[in-house]
């Protein structure tokens, strides 16, 4: 089928959601592959339009929870999109959202027909993707970029316990430069927001690393107070 | 006319403007004043819906130059609003617009049908708006009040040339507390961002102060090179 021949859509709004995860030292994103024109066997970011009676929160949190069966991730509004050309079928305005999740903690769903499957990859190597989500993606990157030295939602990332090395090495794949061990580590650690915990890394060849969680409730405590967190 | 005898709008999307401006110390927002149901006689952000030939920059461009013959002003995407019924007459996706504007360098225009008039009204005393406005002007409020700590942002609504007092005023104001007038002058002057100026202020009526000018140019060279403005 050409382009086109496809029905065309009438005015529309649709959401696409930028979900980030790091797994073995790496940004990665959620991405579907699609089984249908447009864009066919493209990679592009999961998305799909929204129903009549929801929210546009809601239909962000509906694709992701079909896709992903979370439904308890950090997700938030990133940009609206709406350039006249932007779907060849017909004008679609997508609101993208921007989630970051622990890649550990679910499973992927089977797909609806639209994609034949889902995969988690890496940033740093992607091919062209579907419509406009490069430039989607783009802008979500440089908010991570930007919010991460701002708020601590790095956190969200990592799983439940970490060494501070993951900690280091997450904020040093994100901002694409290296950073200095020990003034990272007196910083982090001067917050007060890390709880140390009584447990060391298992299976690991490298001397085994003293685990750490990040203690949540003092960091809201300390936000209502007019604490500002920044690395 | 009642609101349910109003035609129903199909699916639609909308964009809406929130115009700071600063005058007479005091931080101002351009509303109009709604000529026809719904909510009719309320004062209401400007906004319109989005044509199909038009991206939703551009849109938002649109509405401000109808109303302010304005087209060089600082403007940014704020946040989309899509729930369900915060328009009676149909689902309209709203997208909103964030932008600042220096007072007295514009006139306002005639308006459309939708709009009496439009004016110039004190931020710190609004009457309740139309539809969900009073969400999205407190969206924009948030956003002006975090940015202008990180972006030199507050020069677009300071008039060409202004003195220190009147550059604390508006911070002070902004961030709705008292700022320490010492510490103030030396941080601000330290980013050498400032053009001190051979010239004074006119027609007043204490001892007339220094006038000074915001230097973009500099300040766009040095945010290349990696400088953080943080006031």
């Amino acid at each position: 089928m050409e382009i086109n021949d496809l029905p065309k859509l009438h005015s529309d709004f649709s959401v696409d959601c930028v979900v980030f995860g790091f797994d073995k030292g790496e940004l990665r994103i959620l991405l579907i592959e699609r089984a249908e024109e447009p864009f066919k066997d493209y990679l592009a970011l999961p998305g799909n339009l929204v129903y009549d009676n929801e929210n546009i929160d809601q239909a962000a949190n509906r694709v992701l929870t079909e896709l992903t069966s979370l439904n308890d991730v950090y997700m938030e509004q990133l940009y609206t999109f709406g350039d006249v050309n932007r779907h060849p079928q017909g004008r679609v305005i997508t609101v993208a959202y921007f989630s970051l999740i622990k890649v550990k903690k679910h499973t992927l769903n089977p797909l609806s027909t639209y994609a034949k499957k889902a995969q988690w990859c890496a940033v740093a190597d992607l091919p062209p993707l579907a419509f406009d989500h490069q430039l989607i993606l783009e802008k979500a990157y440089k908010r991570l970029q930007n919010k991460i030295r701002y708020q601590p939602i790095g956190f969200e990332l990592l799983p439940e316990k970490f060494t501070l090395s993951q900690l280091q090495q997450l904020y040093e794949v994100i901002l694409e430069k290296p950073i200095d061990k020990r003034n990272f580590r007196k910083k982090i650690l001067s917050f007060g927001l890390l709880i140390e915990l009584d447990e060391k890394q298992k299976n690991v060849s490298h001397r085994a690393a003293k685990l750490y969680k990040f203690n949540k409730t003092r960091y809201n405590n300390l936000k209502k107070m007019g604490f500002s967190f920044e690395l």
